[in-house]
């Protein structure tokens, strides 16, 4: 893989376009300057659309991801945490609904002595983002600089911030070209896109969240694998320690999907309680982030019960001008969904709840539309857990209650009730693990 | 096939391209939209580039090919020749090198009572162009309004001039498009661009030259009976009685490849002589035009011999400002090549004969390029014929004599000369007729 984004020789884009598009192997050489290029306006837009299509035709093998994935990478600037008296892991998810475990994992793991750079977005689309969540506490602030989030890590442990414009900017020109041009699930693009700004960011260790099934961007179990071990040998190649959990994203994690309403379930974790599976699932990220990070001997369940992840929490929040303590806002307007029948519910949709979060206006649906902090949907019961007729099953929530109607819309057929658990069949959240040979 | 050019409804131009990158049918309505919203910028050029690779690599069935060439037609204006007092026949040739048969073929035709409007092109590249040969001509003129057009095709017979732009415009943004994103090469592209130009060209019959060979654009005989499939499909369900022809393009055609070198010949073949296999083409060509017109009962032979062809060709120039009894441009410079040995030319490569005249000033490498009229090479024997040491194998022509070097170059391994006869092996010029079951 190379790394230190020097292009010298120089490729005719069409030649390029072609060799991928007739199943050849595209050098290093080629690859590196097509990124090169690309950022520099040479390869035009309507050129790397072909090329991205024909990639998500014919793929690239783990020789080509690993050299895409460099030539990114050396498209801006890298950080370094060496300076860092600790050692550091980060956590990415490919997204699902309700899935708030960044909040209660980056100060966990911090409280067990290992230092979170958790770099991430805003939501767009059904799966809400982790900057809008956070964003719901009073005060508080995505936007640091290199030196401020240096200076955090090393004081508090954990820091959540927006990533910086400067790692990798061509991913940034080509997600938006790969939008609008139906190349968004090409594996090897969607790979190097995540890792490139994994790598560049300067982890130690990683550990990946690859989510499967309704609510997750993967629907299918073999492409959500595909996905991950192509990140494992991405990660492992250019030296970062990485892991891989499949986690299920059929059911939404919790009992909350929305940005204040998971800002509040994740404190609850940070207490000692919270829903099952989320804890279970914050538990094995931040196993994996440990050990990666060579402290496989801590038990992170520890940290959850005797406050010092909690600490960790408030000290991270209030580094970044949020006041841990403010009361978090509230829907100016809520409407209850009940159970129509006794039983049990078998089965509670994940993209469905995610839709009509997003509906209820916790999501956006442009990059430049603004969220409610107290919007989105809570759920009372979770797949095998009996009801009765009359009890709440759902609470939706928002500031403008003219969009119940399109989130009631949504939720049509989303969840359903059987008499008794025989129709029902728990399955595990944690589905597979990925690790390099 | 839509032929009408009304676009009513709306589509996403991501969930198109999704669709044809999944491998589905696109319906009718989705063609149409995409080529009318590509024509008016609402289709992006990056999103048609992604669509057209995974149309390439995904490939359209025969409705969805014939959906996309109405499409193409309704982005423009439609000739009719429903006026002329005779039938009407056309031949396109997908390009190959010493292809000078539209030259002696559209008088010929034209002679024996069906009238020839044939829109021809420039050359680009290593096969030269029909308007390019005939400028050699002194004061002939390719651009004439479609009034003209009709005039001479009802006066004379035949009319060889440049494509008006009105004809499928959005073929020629699409086209320019393909070139430069690496999707040039597909097949079902291909065809829609040749037979929406032809279709709304308004021509009653059509015979299509598919080449296969070194020298054609299409090297493979599999690909180049599926594009000939391809495009008697179209022509068929579009009304125009239509057949193809595969012939060999692996040894140049004639004797000559270039401008005026190449008029020259043709004019030997119209006084009824001139090298047997562009005779043979030519009359072969000329026998399904008339076919195709309901003229089968006509040899065209005769019009070669009795001289009614070579008077078709005399008020064919005539009527566009040519002179035919002028002197033809000859090079200023020329330099011959002699055989090395006595013995059986078995080889001569119609690619590299090609790309030499195209290097000695015959073509263009770009549409802006001027072309010499004199420049191009001769060869005096063809694969078969018997040589001796040091008689005249090729004379290359240029006005330019520093290309000599470049064109010598490209001829390197161009011709092989056996002992004897044993290690020749002839080819059919006619490798195959493709017609509507």
């Amino acid at each position: 893989m190379r790394l230190d984004g020097g292009v010298s020789e120089s490729f005719d884009t069409v030649d390029i376009i072609r060799a991928k598009r007739d199943r050849q192997e595209l050098t290093s050489e080629q690859i590196a300057w097509t990124i090169d290029a690309y950022t520099r306006g040479v390869v035009a837009d309507e050129q790397m659309s072909a090329l991205a299509m024909a990639i998500l035709l014919n793929g690239m093998n783990r020789r080509e991801i690993g050299d895409w994935t460099a030539a990114m990478i050396a498209s801006g600037e890298r950080m370094d945490f060496g300076s860092l008296s600790r050692p550091t892991a980060d956590k990415h998810s490919t997204g699902g609904v309700g899935d708030k475990i960044t909040l209660p994992l980056a100060p966990l793991v911090a409280a067990c002595g290992v230092a979170v750079p958790q770099l991430s977005g805003r939501g767009l689309g059904h799966t809400g983002g982790t900057l809008d969540k956070l964003e719901s506490i009073p005060g508080w602030r995505a936007d640091l600089s290199n030196e401020e989030m240096l200076a955090q890590l090393e004081d508090v442990g954990a820091v959540i911030c927006a990533a910086g414009s400067g790692l990798a900017p061509a991913d940034k020109r080509l997600y938006a070209l790969r939008d609008v041009t139906g190349t968004v699930e090409a594996i090897p693009l969607i790979a190097s896109s995540i890792m490139s700004k994994k790598i560049a960011e300067g982890t130690g260790a990683l550990v990946l969240d690859v989510k499967v099934g309704s609510g997750a961007f993967m629907k299918d179990r073999d492409q959500a694998t595909e996905l991950a071990r192509t990140m494992v040998e991405l990660g492992t190649d250019a030296g970062v320690h990485t892991v891989a959990l499949l986690t299920d994203m059929s059911v939404p994690l919790g009992l909350t999907a929305g940005n204040a309403l998971e800002v509040r379930e994740s404190v609850e974790v940070l207490a000692g309680g919270g829903p099952a599976d989320v804890v279970e699932l914050t538990l094995a990220l931040a196993r994996e982030m440990l050990a990666g990070a060579g402290k496989d001997d801590i038990d992170p369940a520890d940290a959850l019960t005797d406050g010092r992840a909690m600490d960790a929490w408030r000290a991270m929040i209030s580094a970044q001008g949020g006041d841990p303590d403010a009361e978090l806002p509230r829907a100016a307007e809520t409407q209850q969904v009940t159970a129509d029948a006794d039983g049990v519910l078998t089965r509670l949709d994940a993209f469905q709840v995610g839709v009509a979060a997003w509906r209820l206006g916790a999501g956006r649906a442009r990059k430049e539309d603004p969220v409610q902090a107290g919007a989105g949907v809570e759920w009372h019961a979770r797949p095998g857990d009996a009801v009765q007729v009359g009890q709440p099953l759902l609470t939706l929530h928002t500031d403008t209650p003219d969009r119940f109607d399109r989130a009631l819309e949504a939720l049509d057929g989303a969840w359903q009730i059987a008499p008794d658990h025989t129709a029902y069949t728990s399955s595990a959240l944690i589905v597979d693990r990925i690790a390099a040979p």
